[in-house]
C-alpha cells in the first residue's frame, strides 16, 4: 500500500455511507467525555506547575499512580499497592511492551480462540508462535489449555478473562484461581487483559486478575480506552515490582521518559475531580441499554436458528448462526442489506469460527442496533431461503 | 533493581541537593509552555469536537500533520509534503519503531562515537549489532563511514546531524548530500535524528535531511520535545510514503492507532492558534544567552589545557581535558565541588571518550552555569596540582 494522498481525519473509526457498521469496536462519539476532560484540563492548568510538561518518570507520575491504586482498589475490592502500578500506552502497546521484555523470538504464547484479533499482530510482530485454545460458554478452556501448556511449554498465556472480545464470556472464579496455579507450577506469565472489566453493567464479575498479581505470574492490564477515552492512549500494568522493574529496563522508557505525561495529568486532573466514577456509571447505564436493545432485537431471529447469550459488560454479543451458514459468505448479502459485522474468522488464529460473527453495541444507539439487527435478518433470511 | 516504594514525583528530573547538575539534558521546568498549552487546550475543547478522543488515525490527525507540513516547510526552507508526514511517540520511540519495522535481530547499526548515550539500548533491545564511527569537528567522519559500511555492510546508520549530542558538531551540507549517497549505493537507511535542528541559535544550520528523504533511504526524525515539551511525547518521521506505510504496519499501531491524539490535537491548536514560532524563538534566544555565558566561563579554564567548541544550537558543550586527566575519575572531586557533568565514556559505545565531558546549558540559568563551571576549574586545579 502506497499513502499517496492524505485525509483530513482524525480519527480512526471508518464509516461507510449507508451501511451501519455494527464491526467497529469503538465508542459513540458523542458518548467521549469531551466536558469532563474540558475541566480536567482547566484544573490541570491552573495549578501553575509545569512538571507534566517535562521528561516523566519511567514508571508514571506517582501522583497518578496513587490516585489509580485507590480508584481500583474500591472497584476491584481489592487493595491494589501503588507500587504494583505503572502507566502503559494503553493495553496494544502494554502487549507490546510484555512481549519485549518477557519473551524471545520463537517463544509459544497461547491464545484464546476466538480472541481480539488485532493483539495477533503484536505476537507476531515479536517473532512468537501464536497456537489456540478454544472459548467455550465459560471463557477458555482449561482443560484444554493445561494440555497445550504440557504440549508446547509457553512463555505467555493472553486472555480477555471479563466480557470477551469477542464472545462476550467471563471467566469464573475457580478457573482464575486454577489459570494462576498453572502459570506458577508450569512457569510462564498470563497476560490478562481486563480492558472490560469496569464495564460491567449487570451483576458483580468474579475477582480481576489483580487478585492473583502477587504469584509473580500474572500481569494484570487495564485501560483508560474503554472507560475514558481511547485518544489518551493511556492505560496501566498491574504487576509485581519485579515485572514492572523489568518492564521498564527498556531502551525506549529509560530514554523517552514515562508515556505521556501530559495526557496523564488530564486523568490525574479526572481523579482529583472526582470526574471519572460518574462517567463511568454513565458508560454502564448507556451499554446496559443498548445490550438489551440488541439481545431483544436478535431474540426475533432465533426463529431462524441463531444462538447468542446476552452479555453482562463489555461491548459485544457473539451469534452462532444457522448450522450451514457462513459469516464470511453472508457478510456480502448483510452489507447489500445495509449492514456490517465482524465474520467469525478475524478472530481465530487459524480461521475458524466460521459459523460465528461479532456484534458491537458500544458505537450505535439503540434504535441503529435495532435497524442494524432487521436488516441482518433480511440477510439471513434471503441466504436460508436460497440455500 | 526492586521498587519497593513509589516516590510521588511527575518529571524523570532527579537534582541532588547542593549539586549543579550539568549533565542533565532537559530543559528548564520554567522555559516549559505551561501558558501556551493551557491556551492551546482551551482552544481545542472549545472547537465541541470530540474526535480527539477516539482512536486515532494510524498516520496520525491528518489537520495536525496539514499543519506540521507547512511548519516545516517554513522552518527547513524545503517542501515537505503532508504525505510523507506521520506523528511519533517522540525520537525514542521512533528509533524503536524503525528498528522493529526496517531491521532484524543481528543486523548492524552504525552510530557516531560519541552518541546520544539512551540510543544504544534501543538499538540492542532490537538485537543490532552496534558499530561505532568516529566524530569528528565536523560531524561524522565519513571516509570512516564508508569503509565501516564495505565491511559491516550496515542495514541502518544513526546519525545526529545539527548541533550533535554530545559533541554539538554540525554535518557541512556535502557530507550530509555523500551520506544519502553512500545509503542508496550500498542499501542502508539513514536514521536522521534532527531533535535540534530547529534549535539554531546562531546562523543557519545547512538543510535538515528532510532534502535527501525523496531518495527513499533517508528518514528524517523531528520531536516536539526539545521545541514545545517532553511531556507530550510526540514528535514525527519525514519518510517517503512507501517507508511510512511500513511503520504503521504494525500491531501495535493497527490495534491501538496513531500515537496519543489527545496530546496532538493540542498541539494542533498551537499551530491554528501560530504559538508556536514565537515560543521556539525564546527558546533560541535563551538558548544563546546560555551558551554564551557557558563559553565565557569555559574560557577562563582554557588556561588549564580544555578544550572546546562554541555551538550555534542545541543543548550542549563538549569539553577535551587536559591530557591525562580522566572525565570518569574528575567525576567524584567534581561533585565534591558542588558540579556534576556527563562523562565521555557514558556516549560511547566502546567506553572510550574518557579524556571528554558533556555540559548541558538548557535546564540552568546564565548565573548557575557560570557558578557551576567555576566549581569544575576547582575540581580541575586539584587535579592538575595532584597530578
Amino acid at each position: 500500500m502506497t499513502l499517496k494522498t492524505v485525509t483530513l481525519k482524525t480519527a480512526q473509526t471508518t464509516l461507510a455511507e449507508g451501511v451501519t457498521e455494527l464491526g467497529i469496536g469503538h465508542p459513540s462519539p458523542w458518548l467521549l467525555p469531551l466536558r469532563e476532560l474540558e475541566s480536567a484540563a482547566a484544573h490541570r492548568f491552573a495549578q501553575g506547575d509545569a512538571s507534566f510538561l517535562q521528561y516523566g518518570t519511567e514508571l508514571g507520575d506517582g501522583f497518578l499512580l496513587t490516585e489509580l491504586a485507590q480508584f481500583l482498589s474500591r472497584e476491584y475490592a481489592l487493595p491494589v499497592p501503588t507500587g504494583e502500578l505503572m502507566i502503559s500506552g494503553g493495553i496494544s502497546q502494554a502487549l507490546d511492551l510484555c512481549c519485549a521484555a518477557l519473551s524471545q523470538p520463537g517463544d509459544t504464547i497461547l491464545v484464546e480462540d476466538p480472541t481480539y484479533f488485532l493483539s495477533l499482530n503484536i505476537f507476531r510482530d515479536h517473532g512468537l508462535k501464536v497456537v489456540p485454545v478454544p472459548v467455550g460458554d465459560h471463557g477458555m478452556n482449561l482443560d484444554a489449555l493445561e494440555a497445550l501448556v504440557r504440549q508446547h511449554r509457553p512463555r505467555l498465556v493472553y486472555t480477555i478473562p471479563t466480557h470477551q472480545n469477542p464472545t462476550g464470556t467471563t471467566m469464573p472464579q475457580a478457573q482464575r484461581t486454577r489459570l494462576a496455579e498453572l502459570a506458577q507450577q508450569h512457569d510462564f506469565f498470563v497476560l490478562a487483559d481486563e480492558v472490560y472489566h469496569l464495564l460491567t453493567f449487570t451483576g458483580t464479575p468474579p475477582h480481576s486478575f489483580a487478585a492473583h498479581v502477587n504469584t509473580g505470574k500474572v500481569l494484570s492490564l487495564g485501560s483508560f480506552s474503554k472507560i475514558l477515552a481511547p485518544g489518551s492512549r493511556l492505560g496501566w500494568i498491574h504487576a509485581a515490582p519485579e515485572l514492572l522493574s523489568c518492564l521498564i529496563a527498556n531502551g525506549m522508557i529509560a530514554s523517552g521518559g514515562g508515556f505521556s505525561p501530559l495526557g496523564g495529568a488530564l486523568i490525574r486532573s479526572m481523579f482529583e475531580l472526582d470526574l471519572l466514577p460518574g462517567y463511568i456509571q454513565g458508560l454502564r447505564d448507556t451499554f446496559r441499554g443498548r445490550a438489551a436493545a440488541l439481545g431483544d432485537a436478535l431474540d426475533e431471529l432465533r426463529s431462524l436458528g441463531i444462538r447468542f447469550q446476552r452479555p453482562s459488560g463489555g461491548y459485544f454479543i457473539w451469534v452462532t448462526l444457522p448450522d450451514g451458514v457462513d459469516s464470511v459468505v453472508l457478510l456480502d448479502r448483510a452489507v447489500a442489506n445495509g449492514v456490517r459485522y465482524q465474520p467469525g474468522p478475524k478472530f481465530s488464529p487459524d480461521g475458524g469460527q466460521r459459523g460465528q460473527l461479532r456484534l458491537c453495541f458500544a458505537y450505535y444507539a439503540e434504535d441503529d442496533l435495532r435497524g442494524g439487527v432487521q436488516q441482518l435478518g433480511q440477510a439471513l433470511q434471503e441466504t436460508l431461503r436460497e440455500g
